[in-house]
């Protein structure tokens, strides 16, 4: 059963080969040689049936998109979305973001979107949050001076966690919501947003920034 | 009428002397003596009318407790509460907190309660509130080592704000509460907290310690 529907999905993906990365490691370092120009590299991680990273792309030309994501059931969803349009800045893979320097090299992501990175492990597996303080150093690696973390949940409690985090970790918080669906902020929803947003869970949101000087003195 | 006012109060305070402390300048450096133990002094800045500093000194005989106002109308208010128990763990000022380093010298505060700083003034006003750079100078200066700044409110965007000054100007952020009120802290409600919970407003709040090797290890 099992294995069938591993077949089957296989299928499915082979048909999206065009909208995917099928061999990241080769691409470490040359993803802008892959995308065909100099426009920054922005990725999502954990994107899900990625509604949020096929409008930002479509609205975004000058930018490229990357959406990884590691449960293939979600990701099919994703690509089988895109294939209709196959945008030229938007590619999707099956990757662990524990990894990501292992396809992206120092300096060469722009910007990092994590949205509603749930569900909320209990406290002795704070390591698979996305926030956790490992992946953090990895989204550092990975990021030039000027990146960034745009991050946005529903689940207070990972949002505190993460705040604090955070900070501790030598990221600088900026643009904090806690309350985004009030706030005059541009916002594109993600599937969960939507979801929990009409249950009436409010959705927090910041904008963490690697701590260099130039920063620091704004 | 504003001159018998004031009258009015000087008279007033003048029944309050006991629980206040008339020449504080002179007691820099020597709070200790001042309050005749060894014990840590905390600090609360804009006590209003007193009724969280009078319960968490009522709870901490073991800790010295400063509250300083610069409304004198709030002010008397929590001294004539005061007075008929005249705990020798409290003491009242009438102050500015720009100024606290001329009163505390270096080290000299274990904690900062900061509860309620309002009102939100326009951005151009940033200056003024109590979570803004210069001020967070000052605290840095005359606290300990392992000091912290405990902090709550129901404004939201002055949280917000406050969160990224914080974070910026190098404390770390602990214990952040999004909905004080639903968290297991044992806390002990201000003036304004009670008026604006019972309002159906949410509480934040964030313990900030300074980023010395030792937390950020923690
Ligand atoms: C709650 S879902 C949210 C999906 C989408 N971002 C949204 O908002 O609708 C979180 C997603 O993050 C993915 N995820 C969690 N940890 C991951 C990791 N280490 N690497 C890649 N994806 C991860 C999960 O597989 C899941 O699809
Ligand atoms: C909104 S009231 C809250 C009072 C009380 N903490 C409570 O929660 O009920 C804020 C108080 O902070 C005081 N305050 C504001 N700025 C101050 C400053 N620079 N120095 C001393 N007190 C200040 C104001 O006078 C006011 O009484």
């Amino acid at each position: 059963m099992r294995m069938r529907k591993k077949k089957n999905l296989d299928v499915r993906f082979e048909r999206c080969a065009s909208v995917m990365v099928s061999d990241p490691r080769a691409v470490r370092g040359k993803w802008r040689e892959k995308f065909g120009n100099d426009n920054p590299i922005r990725l999502e991680i954990g994107c899900g049936k990625g509604r949020f990273i096929l409008e930002t792309a479509r609205r975004n030309p000058d930018i490229n998109f990357v959406a990884i994501e590691k449960e293939e059931g979600a990701l099919i969803m994703a690509t089988e979305k895109a294939i209709a349009e196959e945008l030229p800045n938007l590619r999707f893979l099956s990757f662990d973001a524990a990894a990501l320097n292992e396809i992206f090299a120092p300096g060469e992501v722009s910007l990092i979107y994590l949205n509603f990175s749930d569900p909320w492990p209990p406290n002795r597996q704070r390591k698979r949050r996305l926030t956790w303080r490992a992946f953090l150093a990895v989204y550092d690696e990975i990021l030039e001076e000027e990146g960034a973390i745009f991050f946005k949940t529903d689940n207070q409690r990972l949002f505190e966690w993460s705040l604090g985090e955070l900070c501790q970790n030598g990221w600088l918080l900026q643009n904090i919501s806690l309350d985004l669906h009030k706030s005059d902020y541009d916002n594109i929803m993600t599937e969960y947003e939507e979801k929990f947003s009409a249950q009436g869970y409010r959705i927090y949101r910041v904008e963490a920034r690697k701590r260099i000087e130039k920063n620091l003195l704004k």
